[in-house]
């Protein structure tokens, strides 16, 4: 049954990869063996995330991008990631514009993934979906996240390329965010160019950028696209290929992958922590004690954290199993 | 020695508060017994968050905030913490500007911190701070963070009372930080209220505000000001006073300090923990192994993740002491 599903899966079945990516969000206990078995099956799905402030255009940008990522007869997967708790009114609205371009594509699959408030959880989230998504035959999956600064989503544990979309009018942004960006950034792409201020804004994204080079050997285009219009993406779709041909040319792609996988290792055991140590709290015990004390001021709460780990109060469930 | 330096801190001995906040800073293992001595000393020191993008004037508005306090005369301590690893211009350049007002006045002290990257460590950090300038004698810690959205630092883990600035301009930072600052705002402050769409922000943010009530019993003010000519600042500082009595009569105020230390505590344990994976990833063993081998592709993270919470493979280091 178990088989008969990763099956499925594998022959690109979209019911049983929504069913799956489902789990996925749910933190259902399947899940690892279920990648498990998915494991063997990788192809090395290429993974494109834009990222950007909101009304920057970027569902647009992804849908003018699958469009020509359809022409060469490749799988698409669009994974568009909701900061919010709950689902906003714009990614609903968003998934219902993009579906009407694609919704009879059966080379596209588009979902939404709401990040539940799970910090850094959601990474190692994202990182199983593409996973999955990769197993179906997907070749190219392009991650839609909103992004200002590393807010939740940290793009970069999951995307090969990083493509940052930006807005004329952003001039704010653009303070707000140079700091964060301009290190995760593989292609800036300033949209509703034709507004004014865009080609000042690429000139000055420019300058930016040649100040804080990145020794990587990757020098950071800066392009102007009109999304809605389809001006620019065929020259962005060009440059992600370059920036690919350039990431395994130079063997840096690897590298990456490798980097991503163990970081990814790390957040899903610090989140299977968290989630065990929030359980804790709930029942009864030591830590409750300890967590209440600390609530009604009686203890300073950094000298009860390490009372906590210290004085075997974190009970068992905490800790892995003992050896035979 | 150690009881005398926390002596020397409770008399208020700045050189003393400052090296124990760079202890703090350092993550140093002397903090949790600090702490703990200084715990007994703490007298409620109420704590002012300034938030909002880069370039709103936060500095500015803090600078003439801390004025009014001291007309009070009563202590005031500024925390400006920077979200960069390493210090920016603009950090070091505010703190200038801000030395140049009250650097001869033992009554205000002022400080940077700098995030280092730490995820989530921050939060706890900011308040350990908070804690020894209590313990120092200050009446009113304000502190300042770039905040979009929450990022490194989530300032309610800190703040009795939370200012969200925004200046006119910021069009679509308003956008972006929607759905985060409704939230965590409790007075919304329009600074650089002169220039052009300031009134109109001024309306749009007080409907999106009936919009998205929260059921507090406070309805969050929206106020003007032009903080580098002291406008509005005498208004500002009536709000934060009159939300404080609000929170005290409606004993929130104890309500939140109890959540945030439970918060804080949680915290603790969770960047301790992250610390000693880390430390163990770098150190030979079964978990290096098998971080290895999910680098090399060999392993799916998520289930190599579940491997070493299941199968031991996490030493002794990461686990709390045995029962004697």
């Amino acid at each position: 049954m178990a088989q008969e599903r990763i099956q499925r899966l594998i022959a690109g079945d979209r019911r049983t990869l929504s069913r799956l990516i489902t789990l996925v969000e749910r933190r259902d206990p399947q899940v690892p063996d279920i990648l498990r078995q998915v494991h063997s099956h990788l192809k090395g799905a290429y993974c494109v995330g834009v990222t950007g402030p909101p009304g920057a255009g970027k569902s647009t940008l992804i849908n003018s991008l699958a469009s020509l990522v359809r022409k060469e007869n490749q799988q698409v997967g669009i994974l568009a990631v909701d900061p919010t708790s709950t689902f906003s009114g714009g990614a609903v609205l968003g998934d219902r514009i993009r579906m009407q371009h694609h919704a009879l594509d059966p080379g596209v699959y588009i979902r939404s993934m709401a990040t539940q408030g799970a910090q850094g959880g959601l990474s190692s989230s994202v990182g199983q979906v593409v996973r999955l998504l990769d197993a179906a035959g997907t070749d190219m999956v392009l991650v839609e996240t909103v992004g200002v600064g590393q807010t939740e989503l940290d793009i970069t544990t999951v995307a090969d390329t990083v493509i940052v979309v930006l807005v004329p009018e952003a001039g704010d942004t653009v303070q707000t965010m140079k700091a964060g960006l301009t290190e995760i950034a593989d292609i800036f792409v300033v949209n509703k160019i034709d507004r004014e201020g865009g080609h000042a804004q690429m000139v000055a994204l420019r300058s930016m950028l040649a100040l804080g080079k990145r020794d990587t050997g990757w020098r950071v285009p800066v392009l102007g696209t009109q999304a809605n219009q389809g001006k620019g993406i065929g020259e962005l779709y060009a440059t992600v290929q370059e920036h690919r041909r350039f990431l395994e040319s130079s063997s840096t792609l690897e590298a990456r992958r490798r980097e991503r996988r163990r970081r990814e290792f790390l957040l899903s055991i610090e989140e299977t922590l968290r989630l065990r140590l929030a359980d804790l709290l709930q029942a009864e015990g030591a830590l409750a004690d300890l967590a209440g004390a600390v609530e009604q001021g009686e203890v300073d709460p950094a000298t009860a954290a390490q009372d906590a780990l210290k004085d075997n109060v974190l009970p068992k469930a905490l800790r892995p199993a003992e050896p035979e």
